[in-house]
């Protein structure tokens, strides 16, 4: 009655672990479900020894992995190697065989998809990324099948959980972005090398893959303006809050007649909107479309059990699509840009929270209003609590619309003033 | 290039003039995203006169229904027709021809999805219905593709926009429920004839749909416990906000050691949890999988444009379907409950929240203590502001939890005591 399907996973690490555990688990509800018995015939990883808390037959576990691929039982292969080279050999080697591939890596996704895509669309084969962004939260499916009759105009993301419990430790703990990170690190939320994660390059990665879905056509890295989090300090987190804001790191596309902007940073979230109660290590994508007006999804956006989900959701796809023989179009990850659609972020307008180390002197904020005005950025509000100590006093400038390049300007500026005593930090307040 | 896919429609009401404007304004993205060109050949509708609001080409607007699914230019065919049995009719004939078929018709799927997909499964044909739920959230999806690897053992939802913009203003606008109805009505978020929201049924009826789809064997209507919010009275809500909840008319489908219940009533939502915040028309539906965790999907659950965006949705998803000569496996709708997997709603336990009017005499406190402790209900907490007016004072006790026929019980006898002087109001507390 069912029709059975033989996987191939490369990659035995944390997710592969999970995928294998979930297959074992649930394998008889996703048959039940489906219709498909999925049976793993390899598994390819260069360390065959070490304990991952899952039992697999014999002869399963292997060194090999372009055999596996080859391998005539395995008729889908799921990559979860991660990197940039050999994932992609592994990629384009299945996908010339005619063989779907299911992937998580997202920096492959962001870095190589038209490459990767074009050689899908030659064979006819199919390359599924659900888990690639929000971990087992179904937001590919959303944005590619849910809101395929819109245009989609606006997606605001939450899409690293490492930075989120981060920012969120430092907002209740008062804890400094150190203090916080070592802490994530304890409990696994985030890795030995945080790199990719406090600077906003996971995001980015993310963000590119929703945007090109988003617009059809392949946004690439280069184009997106990335900042992330080192700069922000646990103060930041307290002003926010009494300005009724939470401090998130955000990837947001925004289309206006035509032209795409993508960028990745902390920004000021009013805490009535959902987004600012999504906490911890959760992620959240809204997605605003013409017809559907604003969905938001939310879960746990990564981790070896949620994203062991997303992979199996599209292990079921590309049986589907195996057993009836067909491929899916799949529009903006395989196509080059034509003309040119992208708005470069210095144009792009924000409300700006600007915080300012000044000396206590007469006439300092004349000096930074004077600047402020001459590169036409109005002040909203001003926010200065009693100095208490030390040699400068921080003072928040929360500012009305002005375009990114005004400001910029004008920081560099203000931080050339004798009366400012440290780096200005400006984050976007971002208002949906 | 792109292929050409022949639609009828089914129920020219505001639905299928949503449907109709999407088409024609975002055919050609739909056509990018998927590859198909969409052509509407027929539209039938009783009403051939009534301007709403789209042109549609001559010779499209037709009476007869039945001649629009046997036209064989049209291949799929959409039903918004709504109610019961003519929609039936024409799906089963749509169906026998081997026409896959797209509805947003709730109350036909809760009351005949048996007979619907068993007929399906004959043909090898589809039944999509993604806009029964949820409006354009793409939760079908989500449940049904990106969950599929997951036993769901939770869902809530927040189905029914009408209920929830009224309960939202009658918690900050403190109105009675015929003032926030009426503000509804004349708002258009309410029907003149209000019933089916109210009192819990449409609520029902979608989640007999999640219900079934999570569980995989059709859950029938009279095994849900219904009730809806007209006994609710402003001061619910005030007593709620005082004690950190938000009221909320929710779906709940639990399922514990393979039992399932399925039960619509208001419910007391704790603020920190996101449901709490979902406002206005919006609806929510979080789903809890053993892989995946907590996923949470929000957006607008009703109207014109944003159910036209899932009814498209799934257009695209039967073209492709059509055109590889496939149908998909729906587990659930279509299948009979095999054994007694349906848990008695009575046999659930809650923590409660109890109003009762009490006269203020000496001694009430212990009457009500007395007969609640013989059920076996703890107190958790005794609220009573200051009797300003009336004859009986509202009293509210938050219970621990205990079995719902042991409250029903004790509410009874509550109810009969002279000291009670009105039907005492409960509400279960939702934990989460």
């Amino acid at each position: 009655m069912s029709t059975e399907i033989g996987l191939g996973l490369i990659g035995f690490g944390t997710v592969g672990s999970g995928v294998i555990k979930w297959l074992q688990e649930n394998g008889g509800v996703i048959e039940k479900r489906t219709g498909y018995k999925f049976v793993l015939h390899a598994v390819a990883d260069v360390d065959l020894e070490r304990d991952r808390g899952v039992v697999l037959p014999p002869g399963v576990l292997t060194r090999d992995a372009e055999a596996l691929i080859r391998n005539d039982k395995v008729q889908i292969v799921i990559e979860l190697v991660g990197g940039l080279d050999h994932a992609k050999k592994y990629i384009l080697h299945a996908l010339s065989l005619g063989k779907p591939v299911v992937t998580a890596n997202k920096a492959l996704l962001a870095e190589s998809s038209l490459s990767l895509f074009q050689e899908a669309a030659k064979t006819g084969t199919d390359i599924f990324f659900e888990a690639s962004v929000g971990g087992g939260v179904p937001v590919i499916r959303a944005l590619r099948d849910g809101l395929v009759s819109n245009r989609v105009s606006r997606i605001y993301g939450i899409l690293n959980g490492t930075c989120n419990y981060i920012l969120g430790r430092m907002e209740s703990a008062h804890a400094t972005l150190e203090v916080a990170l070592k802490e994530a690190q304890e409990k696994g939320f985030a890795e030995a090398d945080p790199s990719l994660d406090l600077e906003g390059i996971d995001t980015a990665h993310k963000a590119v893959i929703l945007a090109s879905l988003a617009c059809g056509f392949h946004v690439p890295m280069d184009s997106v303006s990335i900042e992330g989090i080192r700069h922000l300090a646990a103060l930041d987190m307290t002003y926010a809050a009494d300005l009724g804001y939470r401090i998130k790191l955000m990837a947001v596309i925004e289309e206006d007649n035509g032209k795409i902007s993508v960028r990745v940073h902390p920004a000021l979230v009013p805490h009535a909107n959902m987004l600012a109660s999504v906490s911890g290590v959760f992620n959240a994508i809204l997605m605003r479309g013409d017809g559907v007006g604003d969905i938001l999804c939310c879960g746990i956006g990564a981790g070896r059990d949620s994203t062991a989900s997303a992979i199996l959701s599209d292990v079921a796809e590309a049986a589907r699509n195996l057993t009836c023989k067909c491929s899916r179009h799949v529009s903006g990850l395989g196509k080059a840009r034509s003309g040119d659609r992208l708005k470069p972020v210095g144009e792009t307008n924000s409300r700006y929270y600007l915080r300012l180390a000044l000396f206590d002197k007469p006439g300092m904020f004349g000096q930074v209003a004077t600047i402020l005005g001459k590169h036409d950025i109005s002040i909203a509000s001003v926010l200065q609590k009693e100095n208490c100590s030390g040699k400068h006093v921080p003072v928040i400038f929360i500012t009305h619309y002005a375009r990114e390049n005004a400001f910029r300007a004008a920081v560099s500026e203000l931080d050339a003033l004798p009366v400012v005593g440290a780096k200005t930090v400006c984050i976007r307040i971002e208002d949906f």
